[in-house]
């Protein structure tokens, strides 16, 4: 098998598998008590949020990421969500428990069961009943990591034609998975070893648990040689009984499952509590589902929240997993009767031992010192890779590592760490680490970076409301959102189906643009066009000494635009003409207009805000000099490349370098007191501006011209720049001097100073995806 | 006044006026009687189109111009009415009668009246009914040109300003254009005798008017020496009694008015049958209009129809009638009780006498020589335009030259070809010429000629409907359409309100493109993407010689595709990949699927058209060279330079050269008859390409993908390209290769094989404006 992956696949190709990541975690407040507050109103109705919904309490939100192609998108989602989550619950003071086993819990009767809405919600909620009276509250507020991981297409279809088997592709399969599940269950006890992350409990949790470990103080109560509390014997969430399902066929499985039914050990498949489960396509119809339609993927459930990583699992061990699974598939098997039994005491045996380094476990029925055999293990894994020259190195000496070196597992670690500073305070203090770090970045959507980031403030909307979120293209910001059927595609956040195809090309025409505005009795600037700079050299003699603006009848961002707000000279209303000829065929000369210009960005029927743009700027303390205060200024968080970040650091080019000189300074001047030195001329973001809202500020009538002109062109989502003298006073001359059809949303969302504008909701809202 | 002008005023803007023109003419059958069938439903109610209606009998067509600032542009105009109505009726194998007086009419009793629609319409039917008794039939049927003049509001304001009166501008206004309208009742007899043109009667026309003329046989009268038997005493349509209104100021003229009126001389103010006329305004209530609102402008009834122009006026004559009006304006005027008695002599002297030399005329109660008179009149004319620096010297010198040889005026020139020909086929070779004339220019709108083909042919279609036509840009063909309140903007044909801004940005990203096709099962070619030269060079090898296109990502129009039909060379795809990448920074390689290409083109819920193109090819007769083939296909009167015409003129290029090397041939060679020889792989109509009709051949399944195509990405304009085995055939092999979201239509609306589609019509259908 492992000839026809080296002789017909790629390493990428052998490396790609379906992997999908369930992540559980409870809501706690700043003192590590459990959340009692309903799940956060914005995440929806959780039967219908893909993304974000509870597991059985209330407060336990569950993540659930899509199953992605490749480790790296599969974690970047995960912490997309993760920081989706640490944002809104923050809203609420709450914090993100980081770790497996509860925080400080009440009663069961206080433990509040995640309520639903509708028929189905009924029987969800019906059932958590029945298991909160047969399992207790707390043991249902464990949370982990589920791993769901499927082989590719292409990898299966490849194994299939080339081993030639009389099986059907359906049959292979199952074949293939089942051989892989056998081989989890045996080496389980490997992964629990290197992810477990469970060596304590607080006191707050079942007595009987407590028991079994060593009071430590802090409320606190530790294992000392234990791994993972959670997989162990006494804590965890298990059956009442072990069960042993029958692996060998999909037909024995199932028939197994049916007797321990019959016999009452559990009520219904889904309440085998497996460390890795075969996955149906049709998950309300489990068994009948596996038969017809065959496995689809496996469900690992044995990993547990890793409280290091803010998404509760490394991508280090994601990335070990993938190889590990396929070495799974490689490694040969022995049956023995007992092999089943053999595998739970290995499993037991480590969740409660692991770290003691005399540990002995049972390899085929001989006891066999832990280390040796898990050396011996990642040693088969490091020749797979070797083999197929899959680049696994990284993970494979990280997880030797910590089998050699038990200290560095992550369950030696945290249990340190609650040693020194108790349950609670070790793991709050983790949860307020991952906080600072998800706010800190709160304008980046992890795992979208690339994409534009307008289009990641609407994806990380549509991800927190649970609207599905279908990328199309990348590279052009497409996204596909969908709720309910309702299917919208969106391109650059604000290019949607509600608008007219023909009002971005009326509005992108300048000309066009004045004429409807006119016509709707809009004030614009009076100006007149040019269709060559001969043509316009002609006639510039006019325009000397008055107050206009040059500038192409098309393009937008303020490109190739000049303001001649004390008058030009011939010369200059030469060079300013030729500026404009280098953006279009043809120019505009409009009257100047004296005011400051605002941005309203009108979405649907509404100003959803408004802004004023200041040219780049600081202002003096009285000792600091420019330089230093430019350099100070550009610490703001938001201040970056200006692509990916809000704001632009700004720069003391040669232009800045002229306009300093201009007004007699240069950059080793040192501003009085509370001085406003501009440092251009030009207002925009992209050369180091200021944005202000001005969303509540701006007195309604200039926000009623705002809509009425998006209105002339039917257009819903609009930037309509207004110059204005007082924007107190709705009496202002005032003129508009252009619409944009593709308007910036980021300098809104993340002002320099005022609000920021929560905008993925309006355009969600615009779209119809939300009410 | 003149000094004003000169100094503050530019040449330019001094002739710009507004100018409309209305020009009446009739439908006949091809043997020259009138047409009895009602006026084209086509052209819809006549009270709703503003430019083709009817005037007094339903077979009496009217065109109306909108107001031009120009000359060039109204003449323009009014070709592009005029080839639409000669190319509508002459679908019903009906010509537009040329000549101002009627052809072979019928008794009264059989003229059909004009019918309208509705409650207004009732009313203009029962005014007409009520014309038919006073002044009979026949005299209804005259046609004529109305010409509707006003001074720019420049113009006014300026010399209102600059001459400092104490008049308000509107009586200021009304000053001036009663100044030169007197001006013109003193010198119209000027215009008579440039612009007759109606020297004869056909001898179905009135009996009595008959006796003023000389039967000269072929049906025919003739008077010897009359210029315009329509402004005469006898034939002309006059008001019964000569009726002088006082044209002093706006005040007297509606007293004047109201005394015929109460008097019984004329049932209301409109029907005073004047030369010339104020216009209000309101239509509607014309004399209160006048005194609140002011003159307009005026409406100038005097000239013939030009049977020598299509157009029934020539451009050269519109020149003139501008600067005519600034010297009626400009010249001095004496006043005399019978002023407006002398006038009229005047007038009714050069009708019926204009062409003998001796003419004598009352020019201040004195008689003197109409010729002396006209070159005195026509040399102050000159002198203005000197003064001024008009630069219209050219019309001022035809006219003189009309005066100085009478032969070269239309009335002599006319009635040369009466003689001749008789009334009947004289008129009847002009109107066949220029429905011939139309017919070869009917893929061309005039006046629109700088606008795309595909506008063109939208504005045709909306102008012939009746429905507003308000063009915003014509650098960017963008159009507003105008019907019953409901306007529309469009751009190049296809670009609506009607469609959804996100479907082009879909259709354009050939990835999403394909991922949403596959997504509604419908079969595309399987493809991968290449984001870099080098990452593309380095996969390229798996390629060699298997059936692939190269292609960019986005783009249109074919460029840069490269289709590998046979299996390319590794040297040959490298070469692919490069000119691909030239055109995109993502480049698509996707399996070629065999058969022909088809272009389906969708509006609305229909498929409106399907195409195929082919290469650029010629077909041999045995004899002729390949170059000789060519130059014959060429001769095809769809054949130009491919932008102002349907199909581009092949050229044998490099290209085409080399590809004839490769099948052994030169542009020398003879083919055998009946063989294709193609001439290039790309079958572009832009490289010479013939454009075949399919629409009715291909099978109805086919037409349904292409639909299924449009409707995933919610289309209503969009151009499909599949390719199929064969057309005839659904269980055919096929593919989607292309979606197009500003799909071409001139090439279905004027293939070069196969039906022409009235694709106008379903645009206007698609987006509301029709039914």
């Amino acid at each position: 098998m492992i000839e026809i992956l080296k002789n017909k696949m790629t390493p990428e190709s052998i490396l790609t598998a379906g992997f999908g990541v369930e992540r559980e975690g409870l809501r706690v407040t700043q003192q590590g008590r459990l959340a009692l507050t309903p799940h956060p109103p914005i995440f929806g109705d959780k039967l219908k949020n893909p993304y974000i919904t509870t597991d059985f309490s209330e407060s336990q939100i569950e993540l659930v990421t899509p199953v992605f192609y490749s480790v790296d998108e599969t974690y970047d989602f995960l912490e997309a969500l993760t920081d989706i989550v640490i944002g809104e619950i923050g809203e609420n003071n709450e914090l993100f428990w980081p770790y497996s086993m509860p925080c400080n819990i009440p009663d069961d009767k206080q433990i509040p069961i995640a309520s639903y809405q509708g028929e189905e919600g009924k029987k969800a909620r019906a059932y958590r009943e029945k298991l909160m009276v047969k399992y207790g509250g707390k043991r249902q507020l464990i949370s982990g990591i589920h791993y769901n991981f499927s082989f590719s297409e292409d990898f299966l279809t490849t194994l299939w034609q080339e081993l030639g088997t009389q099986e059907s592709y359906k049959e292979f399969k199952d074949r293939i998975y089942l051989k892989v599940l056998r081989n989890f269950l045996r080496y389980r006890w490997l992964i629990i070893y290197l992810m477990g992350c469970t060596p304590g409990l607080h006191n707050s949790y079942i007595e009987e648990c407590l028991q079994c470990m060593g009071d430590c103080g802090n409320e606190t109560y530790l294992s000392p040689g234990g791994t993972s509390a959670r997989n162990g014997s006494c804590s965890g969430y298990k059956n009442e009984i072990d069960l042993y399902p029958d692996y060998s066929s999909i037909k024995d499985y199932i028939r197994s499952i049916n007797e321990f039914v019959e016999r009452g050990d559990i009520s219904e498949a889904k309440e085998l509590y497996a460390q890795i489960r075969l996955k149906p396509k049709d998950y309300r119809n489990v068994l009948d589902s596996l038969e017809k339609e065959g496995i689809q993927y496996l469900e690992i459930r044995t990993i547990d929240l890793n409280v290091f990583d803010k998404c509760g699992i490394a991508k280090i061990d994601l990335e070990f997993m993938n190889i590990f699974m396929l070495f799974l598939l490689l490694e040969g098997e022995e049956f023995f009767d007992t092999w089943q039994q053999e595998a739970l005491i290995n499993e037991v045996a480590v969740a409660e031992h692991g770290l003691e380094p005399d540990l002995e476990l049972l390899d085929h029925r001989h006891w066999t010192l832990k280390t040796a055999w898990a050396d011996d293990i990642l040693e088969k894994v490091a020749e797979v890779n070797e083999y197929l020259g899959l680049n696994q190195e990284q993970c494979i000496k990280e997880m030797q590592n910590r089998v050699r070196q038990p200290e560095t597992t992550y369950a030696h670690r945290l249990k340190l760490l609650m040693q020194e500073n108790g349950c609670l305070d070790a793991n709050l203090e983790m949860a307020k680490a991952y906080k600072k770090q998800s706010d800190a970045d709160h304008y980046r959507l992890k795992g979208f970076e690339s994409w534009e980031m307008s289009t990641q403030i609407l994806i990380k909307e549509a991800l927190t409301r649970g609207i599905k979120v279908v990328p199309m293209d990348a590279a052009d910001n497409i996204v596909r959102l969908e709720k309910n059927g309702h299917r919208e595609y969106v391109k650059q956040a604000t290019k949607t189906s509600v608008d007219n195809y023909i009002t971005p090309l009326l509005m992108e025409n300048k000309v066009v643009t004045k004429k409807i505005l006119q016509e709707n009795g809009l004030p614009v600037p009076d100006g007149e066009e040019y269709f060559s700079f001969q043509e316009a050299k002609q006639k510039l003699a006019k325009y000397v000494g008055k107050k206009v603006v040059i500038k192409p009848k098309s393009t937008n961002f303020g490109l190739g635009i000049c303001i001649f707000d004390q008058g030009g000279t011939l010369a200059e209303l030469f060079e300013g003409a030729r500026i404009a000829f280098e953006h279009d065929d043809t120019i505009l000369i409009e009257d100047y207009i004296p005011g400051l210009e605002y941005r309203f960005l009108t979405m649907g029927d509404e100003v959803v805000a408004v802004l004023h743009r200041r040219p780049a700027n600081v202002i003096g303390d009285g000792v600091s000099t420019i330089q230093q205060l430019i350099d100070e200024k550009n610490k703001h968080p938001y201040r970056g490349d200006g692509h990916t970040s809000p704001l632009k650091k700004i720069e003391l080019d040669d232009q800045s370098q002229m306009f300093l000189k201009k007004q007699g300074l240069s950059n080793q001047s040192v501003p009085p007191k509370g001085e406003m030195i501009f440092l251009r001329g030009n207002s925009n973001i992209s050369t180091g501006g200021d944005s202000i809202d001005f969303t509540e500020k701006m007195h309604p009538y200039f926000s009623e011209i705002a809509l009425k002109a998006a209105k002339a062109f039917d257009a819903k989502f609009c930037g309509i720049d207004i110059i204005l003298a007082d924007y107190r006073n709705p009496d202002s001359n005032y003129g508009i001097i252009e619409l944009n059809f593709n308007p910036m949303i980021v300098m809104h969302a993340y002002p320099y100073e005022g609000q920021e504008r929560r905008l993925g909701y309006n355009i969600l809202k615009t779209i119809g995806l939300v009410d």
